[in-house]
């Protein structure tokens, strides 16, 4: 495996799996990998022949107040956990790099970026789906890699894909859990001991929406509400949204809509300082 | 040479053409072709193996009064002009195939689409750059051709190639003119015998700044004042712009900068309802 900088290094790399008829996995991630980030790099081995992760702390996603100065950055190790994964290649460019000069480009994914974590950060989307461009424009890829952990994210690249008419898939990975059921996360790093406690709430709650769904109940202010109850076990774990939205649009739904992907139940909450997200695909009884 | 509607069968005829080691050049088009559009798919074809055309009036460019109804439509014509200048495939899409369900996403360049001729149509640019990324994506082209006569598209299309590290070189023909210096577009069309007699003025008053600016005047404001003169000639010709600008971020230049591309000379202008656009490029004595 081998790990580049330059742009023209991963073209050139690129260009040569595909001249040997190479099919092209691309894992972007912002570093600190963890079980999720392997079990989307192991997916992508299976699925292709030439593996290209990209890791980046992309500057234009993070707000104004956020964590990119603090968000954990360990490129060695980072390196290694891609090479045992399957990983062909590692794009671990400087901002330099991928921002060589002032930056008056933009890709713009209206509506569904406003709503749940659009609403708290205004202008993430907008650096997501921008550094993302620029990425599936550098590696050109057949099929790339999300978590559905990042449920808007998955949705809104998606779109932008299709509306853009970009030539390439995207697959969307189940969520890793730790035995507790916390969503696994980089910033899980910034949790105490006790803050842990009260995060494993979070899925916990989903869970809880999931299994009355399952059970018929379709009303989505009654599932919101025990879902509140959940989280309300402890009094530190601050939630920001408890939503239940259409899987495409993210709008609010009052009712669950019948199907194998009814809806999507999702929770911004911060046991602390941290903002941890998770979300659950809820499904009406068959 | 083929015609095709669907954006598969595009992705087809490029995917065949690449497989035998073709360079593939693309000249994207809103029909009505005429000598300017020629130049750029002959230069395409002396240039690169296999060359596209696409033929789409793009609607997401026209503001809500332009002329995107009446603007002119002759796909047959088009194509045998396309044929005769040495094109391998034209791509004549209907709307639907090119905006299947409600387009969320929008490529937005700031700064340079607010100078010139996007103080006077606002979402003109947004249009072009978002309709440009969904054809490059489609097309994947190794070149794609524009020319010089919508001088500020060219600057932001180019901007956008490098902000998104989209996989393609830009490349910028020379405005092809009428004997009388008239720079050739689809909307002369629209000009009575009258006008265009009076459209004639706008290239001579570039003529006239560019070669002061030859002669060693280098003061913004005296070449801008000689080239209202020039208009001036008609009492009918409406100037919407006459402007010097930097090259390559259009912003408004007090002095002109040395060099052979020193500076944009670009006037808008009606000689009745038609709106015209044209420039020149500026050089300083040597």
């Amino acid at each position: 495996m081998q790990t580049v900088t330059q742009i023209s290094q991963v073209r050139t790399e690129v260009a040569n799996a595909r001249k040997s008829g190479q099919s092209i996995g691309f894992v972007p991630t912002m570093g600190a990998l963890h079980a999720g980030h392997i079990s989307l790099i192991e997916t992508a081995a299976r699925d292709c022949d030439f593996v290209v992760v990209s890791v980046f702390v992309n500057p234009t996603q993070f707000g104004a107040n956020e964590d990119l100065e603090k968000y954990p950055r360990n490129l060695e190790r980072d390196v290694e956990i891609c090479a045992k994964a399957g990983a062909n290649l590692v794009f671990a460019p400087a901002i330099n790099e991928m921002y060589p000069e002032q930056n008056l480009t933009w890709v713009d994914v209206d509506k569904i970026t406003t709503r749940l974590c659009g609403q708290y950060r205004p202008d993430h989307f907008r650096g997501v789906t921008t550094v993302c461009a620029k990425l599936f424009n550098i590696v050109t890829p057949d099929i790339a890699y999300f978590g559905q952990k990042d449920a808007q994210q998955s949705v809104v690249i998606k779109k932008m894909v299709a509306d853009l008419n970009m030539p390439l898939k995207i697959e969307v990975c189940p969520t890793v859990r730790e035995v507790s059921g916390l969503a696994i996360s980089s910033r899980n790093q910034y949790l105490t001991e006790e803050e842990k406690q009260d995060a494993k709430l979070i899925y916990a709650a989903l869970k809880k929406c999931s299994q009355l769904a399952k059970q018929g109940e379709q009303n989505c202010e009654i599932l919101i509400k025990e879902m509140k109850i959940v989280l309300a076990a402890s009094s530190k774990l601050m939630p920001q949204y408890i939503k239940i939205v259409n899987p495409k649009t993210l709008a609010d739904l009052e009712t669950l809509i019948d199907g194998a992907i009814a809806a999507i139940a999702a929770i911004a909450a911060k046991p602390g300082k941290t903002r941890l997200i998770d979300n659950i695909i809820i499904s009406t009884p068959t």
